[in-house]
């Protein structure tokens, strides 16, 4: 049974432990042998404290998988066999610029939505890229699993702009989503099949299959039967959908669609909120990180889940052991189209259900998307397809001919006005740009 | 030479004499017998009126045109070579509703876009719906021009649901703006090619050939040279599209999508304006029925020119002219898509150039449109093709679900609300949803 | 655990022992309590026989299993699970005018493509339509399995014109083709995934990966070193493709293709027979039965293998048992294209790689067809279309017109007389044309 | 008013004198200034005859046009308006070769179809690619008039391989077609809209409109009702097409379909004639340059009628006057398809009707070809994509596998025996091929 090599990418992340608890379990299956974390500079010192309690965390499990860490990727990436990215392009204080400035112009500030959204994306398109290539000379076989948002947005770039195409783009939306359907229904996962269309938090549960019976309707009207948002994301809001919407579409959008059809109650959360996300995550995290840090603690704590990232280890590792195993499953990930959604192009990266083998993951057909969903997923598509190619090759007329039609943009002068400040303060991450930057 | 009769549906329109004069200029070609006007009880007053003035503009111009005035519209049809509707299901008062109802919740408030928009359509769609199939039966070849707005959404719903194919949606936005690009090249409408994509109010010029050579971008220089928009129609906004924007498209908006791309800036505009345009109208209106009143009156009025719908004779009589001496004269007109548009559908009604020959108006092909315009008119006729539905079949599932996907709609529970006050407001232009009122 | 009602039309079919010992071995997992045998009139003697071998090897396999027998179809698929069609209008002696007529012409004489092909597609598709129509008012739920060829054909029209949507064509080619594939590189089946492109009896591998490598030429290469087919069906020929144009296309054929592009060397073949391959079948069939009317034979004879059909049993269990078991194995069917191949129309039926589960066959996403494979594909489902619409609504028109155009029709003249000796010849099974061959 | 300068390449065509006499006819509306004819050495010398012959037929006509002849290509282009290409690489002997050597395999041996069509397409395209790099260069601004054979090949070879993107592909079929329409109809040209479908020589009349009304219908029976082929191009055969066939599909096929649609008649009667096309057209050529040689012939002999290429000069003159006129006439041409056939990719060269600018010709959108035409276009734009590959690039994988899915390759081992022998026979016009040539 061939052992398998996991690099972490990003291995400062908080949520790493959630990820090397997924591996003790599943190690039945996947004979994982060793963990290589990897950083930068800036992430040196978490990383290591990461790396102390994944050795306490093996310990404890009785499992004798090395563990590495290191800042030089290329070497952790030899005789890879999966790649894991969870990095974050500056940091915490990156974000909170992603929220922050665009608040100040009126605008949702969101980490993957928006003009917030937009500048994670410029950050982190060029370094993912990077990592692919070096993937693709290093270790050729190995899958890059991507976690670092926005997901469908790196995905892309990696298909477009690299000469790697072993990436699968992954959120751990989906899998809440599902799992919350099935408590809704008191039924088991295994006995549902959930349609998922659109791209990554610009999709939608567009079919419910319960042991081959379609319980779509019947799950809407126990969500408007509540009264609080039963399939929500925690870090939206739990703002319920308006009812007579979820009724009349037959639709379940992601929460992250909130943005877009309930902008003015976002808006108003966002501006009644003393700290922006950004903020409280940086406070969990210190205090994660002190808790990390205590040598006596030798399993993931109880409070990361107040960080958000439910499911996060579950659904990376159901992809790695599905590959590994080749087990046929299907799993909702973000992958090139290629006709799975019949009104997008064939080269946009769409999250939909794939049966996922050893030769990666092979996406379902499922046809157009309903109306009215099928609108606003072709608009963000095109949207995103601008955006991927301003951050992959520092266009900045396609940053702006994006941002500017986003319909999170609600004033042009806004906009541009918005894009230039956002420009200045991730001059340092923005390389590609650097000639822009000098010019404003 | 074969002559023609030329039916107009809703005669009392203040525009009518436009369209009179259009008829006398283009007499020598176009050989109009008998100009039949039409109206409703409603409008039988004005009719009167305008029916007097036409009679004294033919007899000064020394035309022996029949004319004739009838609320019956089936006996004006017999024999009638070119349909032309202009009428207002509910009057300007209805328009004043579609402005007024949305401002109330902080909604864009305009006649052919957003809500209001919509329930124009709703009102609009079945009385076409009916012409097109009474046209059907008794001048089966007959064209029907239609200038009721929303024009793209009226004549899909005639393709899609009435018995007739002879229609063409008619505005008289790419007349001007190509005379308004003319202007700025100080060039003559005959050297140039101006090519368009997108649906009605919701399009874009995408390429300017000026004999032969293309100078989109010079055009695009000269406008953001300007202080004021140089290519706007008075009725929405004198507001500049940013400069920067317009720089990095390469793409010319209609103004209409200035309540989309710079929907703050309307929202404010709007917010200061003390009527709103129906009610500036419903006075403009009531002065010029004074002035058409007058019996030494015999030529149009300099005054119905602040009345807006610049060209609209030429337009009109442009198409006409050309169906009837199948001239092959380029016009941009609405018509099923059919290709011209590589990434919509089929059976959308697009604006667009055609050829336009005694065949009707055959769409020439256009590739794909641009990014980013691309994604927002997918949206919108995505949200179009929901609407028609609503309209012509009183489905209000289709309505809730096409308006709270519309980008204008920024809450989905006040969509809802405000759809729901915009049927009661309607209920007597709306037979198709009177069972939906009964229980709102 | 729930058991499975079986029933299977055509069951006088000198197959069904092979699908009998299909049901006992996959027993363990799929455990069928009961088998409906069914047939017509023409057939009851053989189902007869059948009944009894198949009621003396279920004895010798101890299982306790019901077995019946009738004429009366709906009576049969009362609380059907999975329904089997494996019927063959007008028995093998139809199947030998499908040979013999188009021979007399110069064409090729073959069962499921040319003239006979079509002609066995419009003796099966009404019946086919009647079962499909009855499952969907009396056992809605159940799956129809149809091997009745032409199965592309026989499945478009139940999706095109039926009631129902479960149906599944299913053909043992792609399945033997793996077989072959895998004994070629000496490797399991199950580290194989070998990708189909096409439709029934007209599709390509295009990918053959191993283990995730791509191993697609050096199978060509195997292929082109032999002497003999290596990827043949024994009911079609032994030529083998060209070397050089495998190895241009890198694609592997169906051996049905040789009918299109070895024409002249099968109407050689062909010319040189002594016996169509219907009579050679129909010697064969007596042969069996009288083994099957054997009372001390108990199990399926290894005559049988003569007939053809290997792997029929199992390519029928695989799919039955994974729709049961929701397994989620992937396997070659056909169904609804819905974008599986982008090129083709979305409701055309393709044979193509579907992951299997309890919700039917969800076929998984191949882009386009690579030429220059794509061009006879699309060609041959454009006939398809049209012999579809004549089977199932008796268009002359459309079967005029579809054949013509049929590349292996090569006289316009020819052909025509051609259609008409076989409407004739087959009078008593097309009663949709009754009209029409009343006036030939 | 801006005078033309023409260049004429292939100017030693028999054709030529046709081409002048369009010249002079049109001269009132389209001032040619300057003729340049070139040609390669092989042609010298009819080049010069056929300009002596055009000195005399401009001084009869009284028009001072500069006329000069020259083998420096680059010199003839310079100022060019138009540039007519009506080259023969290798001349008429590489045709006989085209037209004998299938024929010795029991193919079709024709110049535009089949191996002959596919060999003049890989001798042209270089070539052709050349002229319009040169273009590019020289006189960007002018419009390159392809006549050469195959014309939607070549003319996708242009669109695909070169720099140049001003290039019309012209053939006098469709203009002949119409004027049969015409005349069948005893109507006016003017009167009459014929709609064509798919490619050069692969192409349909799919609707004829005669003063807006559909008489398709009755010109098939008009057809029908005749004794031979009142449709056809006298180089092709007088067979008519099977009547059954027009009247179920309501399609007139070009007589070049005749290859495909009457495959056993064509190879009958090409049997049956004691010398090739090419030999005949040898014949005739070398009495018309006999002819044209008498210093007493100032004007177009008659005897250039029985050389084929009836309408040829209408064809060319109306489409160079109307896009200097900007004249918007609809014509028949070979454009990159851009939507024009829905079903065809958007980068195929198709042939339909298009409104002739000052920018060139924009097709005019026809949806879908309607089956089963459909098929057999989408087939033969899929072998030809791959033609033009192998041709532009010398690919050889592309030439086999483009020629055995052909239809008129009746076997693949004949055809790969028979694509060897005409690559050799041709080796001194296949610079690109040279070196598989080398090997074979």
């Amino acid at each position: 049974m061939k052992t398998v090599k996991l690099v972490v990418i990003g291995a400062g992340s908080s949520y790493t432990p959630e990820l090397i608890e997924g591996v003790i379990k599943n190690h039945a299956q996947l004979p994982v042998s060793h963990i290589a974390l990897v950083d930068v500079e800036m992430g040196k010192e978490k990383m290591n404290i990461i790396f102390q309690l994944t050795q306490r965390m093996l310990a404890k499990a009785g499992l004798a998988i090395d563990v590495t860490q290191t800042l030089e990727r290329k070497t952790a990436l030899q005789d890879a066999d999966f790649v894991v990215t969870q990095l974050r392009v500056g940091g915490i204080d990156a974000r909170i610029v992603d929220e922050k400035l665009p608040k100040s112009y009126g605008f949702i500030g969101q980490e993957t939505n928006g003009a917030g959204g937009m500048f994670k994306a410029l950050r982190t398109i060029p370094v993912i890229i990077d990592i692919a290539n070096e993937m693709h000379d290093i270790c050729p076989n190995a899958w890059l699993i991507n976690f670092t948002n926005p997901a469908s947005m790196v995905t892309e770039a990696v298909l477009k702009y690299s000469r790697n195409r072993r990436v699968i783009g992954l959120c751990n939306g989906p899998i809440n989503m599902t799992h919350q359907v099935a408590a809704l229904l008191n039924a088991s996962i295994d006995d549902l099949y959930v349609e998922f269309q659109g791209a990554n938090h610009m999709n939608f549960i567009t079919k419910i299959l319960h042991k081959g019976e379609d319980r779509t309707r019947e799950v809407i009207a126990l969500i408007n039967a509540a009264d609080v948002d039963t399939l929500s994301f925690k870090n939206v809001s739990n703002e319920q959908f308006n009812k007579e919407l979820l009724a009349a579409t037959h639709l379940i959008p992601s929460s992250y669609l909130k943005y877009y059809l309930k902008t003015t109650e976002m808006l108003a959360e966002q501006a009644a909120a003393e700290l922006s996300r950004g903020e409280v995550v940086k406070n969990i995290e210190a205090a994660l990180f002190k808790k990390y840090s205590d040598v006596s603690l030798e399993e993931k704590p109880k409070e990361l889940e107040a960080r958000g990232g439910a499911l996060y280890s579950t659904a990376a590792l159901n992809v790695i052991r599905a590959i590994y195993l080749d087990d046929k499953s299907i799993q909702t990930v973000n992958v090139r189209n290629d006709g799975a959604i019949t009104n997008l192009p064939t080269d946009a990266v769409v999250e939909v259900n794939c049966v996922l083998t050893r030769n990666g993951p092979m996406p379902i057909c499922t046809g157009e998307i309903p109306s009215p969903a099928k609108g606003i997923v072709a608009m963000m598509k095109d949207y995103e397809a601008q955006i991927v190619k301003a951050a992959a090759t520092g266009d900045y007329q396609a940053l702006i001919a994006g941002f500017i039609f986003n319909p999170l943009c609600s004033s042009d002068n806004a906009g541009v006005a918005l894009v230039k400040d956002m420009l200045r303060a991730n001059k340092k991450y923005l390389p590609l740009f650097a000639n822009t930057i000098a010019t404003l």
